[in-house]
């Protein structure tokens, strides 16, 4: 029996989220993984153990997963030979073994989420199931010194969904920026984990800094106050991706995609 | 009565392309926004004329049309006041007011075109409906020589789809050339018309080159053999965008979107 760690990206527009449903009727990405999987390896018990549970409409191109399979198959052909029996907007990128003790979830060390903004006078029909569309000007220069601001280990009890039971809201954010190139504004953000819509938030709140509603200075008290009625709203799923997840196992971290 | 001159953007991956097709159940971008036109200007007679056929599942950005209305509405408000009327993937960017006389087709005097090829190990499924893919690492440099190979005043009859009856084949490019950024390599080239699938044809030839199945000093030959059967393969339409048409009207070109 071989674990194997998938990589797996995916255009999230057609499906209720990552997480397989009870009811077979609500199209999953997980659930049509599942599907491809058992017919590959001709196992019709087989499930994945998923890293990150994205979001109905919510992309990836670095989600992870793990299966326990008995093939002959060789790892490194398993991304070509599962590609036909996939729908075109699941693609899994790369496959590769782990030791059997390796956890998707509780081995990440750190994810990194894209949020994609087409600031513009027009709605640009291309971008529309990738980014959130900002009318008004967004003032980027801001937004970078707020994002900033977001770095460090804080309870980020304010960037969470009303509703989400979790023990603890603390989390340690590595990396936050923003960059502009064109017409398109990114948002990445690099931490130990996500508390439920907390990119979302996160990228709402950079939103309202960017259109003068909020002063980067006022980040940090939010953070605080650990009032999510403090905090901006929660941008559209659409923008978002989770880009990658990083794990510490044999030295070395993979790249999703080159 | 006004003539209008309208700016539209759309994603064609629903499409069969822009031109109005007899059969009503064939979905093009031309019918859709037709449908939208005659309900916001109460005229069930309006038909507008395009500046350019797209075709099926080719994008644009900057594609043309005009109407002629009698309407109270303020022009400029033309693209709000049709926007709820319009599938989302269908969007009026810009009307203005233009002289009875003008033409969107005659009056043009250059397109640009952009062609998106995703080159990577893998496919991205965010890109896989607005550029091609290409396993196989492109050589951008000798592209971008080849490319530059197609400016000038030709007849690019080696370069139009065959069965196509036009009466004459010459064609003047004013600029070709190709960029890099990240794993998607885009082709511009802005002509003061095109033959059928020609920037296909040109891009699928600008790949071979890229592959070393061409060399840049042989675009010349090419292009003088007028025999299609000497070019490239004409490349897939997805990756095709009609990103500006240009009129020399009231001495000012008008940007489609910024």
């Amino acid at each position: 029996m071989k674990r194997i760690l998938l990589t797996i990206a995916y255009d999230g527009t057609r499906y209720s989220g990552w997480q397989k449903q009870l009811s077979p009727e609500v199209m999953t990405v997980e659930g049509e993984l599942e599907k491809a999987l058992r017919v590959l390896f001709r196992s019709p018990e087989l499930t994945c153990v998923g890293a990150s549970r994205t979001d109905r409409g919510v992309h990836a191109l670095g989600q992870r997963a793990t299966i326990d399979v008995e093939t002959t198959i060789p790892v490194e052909k398993i991304p070509l030979a599962i590609l036909p029996l996939l729908p075109q907007d699941i693609i899994v990128v790369k496959a590769e073994e782990v030791p059997s003790t390796f956890h998707p979830r509780y081995d990440c060390v750190k994810k990194t989420y894209e949020y994609r903004i087409w600031n513009g006078r027009i709605k640009n029909p291309k971008e529309r199931l990738y980014s959130t569309f900002v009318y008004c000007p967004l003032d980027v220069e801001k937004m970078d010194l707020a994002a900033k601001k977001f770095i460090g280990t804080y309870d980020f009890a304010a960037f969470c969904a009303a509703g989400s039971a979790v023990s603890s809201t603390v989390r340690t954010i590595f990396d936050c920026y923003v960059k502009k190139e064109g017409n398109l504004i990114n948002i990445y953000v690099t931490g130990d984990g996500f508390l439920y819509n907390m990119v979302r938030i996160m990228a709402g709140t950079l939103m309202a800094v960017g259109q003068g509603k909020i002063s980067p200075n006022e980040i940090l008290q939010i953070i605080l106050s650990m009032d999510r009625r403090n905090a901006g709203q929660t941008a559209e799923p659409q923008g978002l991706t989770l880009q990658e997840i990083y794990y510490n196992f044999q030295g070395k971290s993979v790249d999703s995609l080159d």
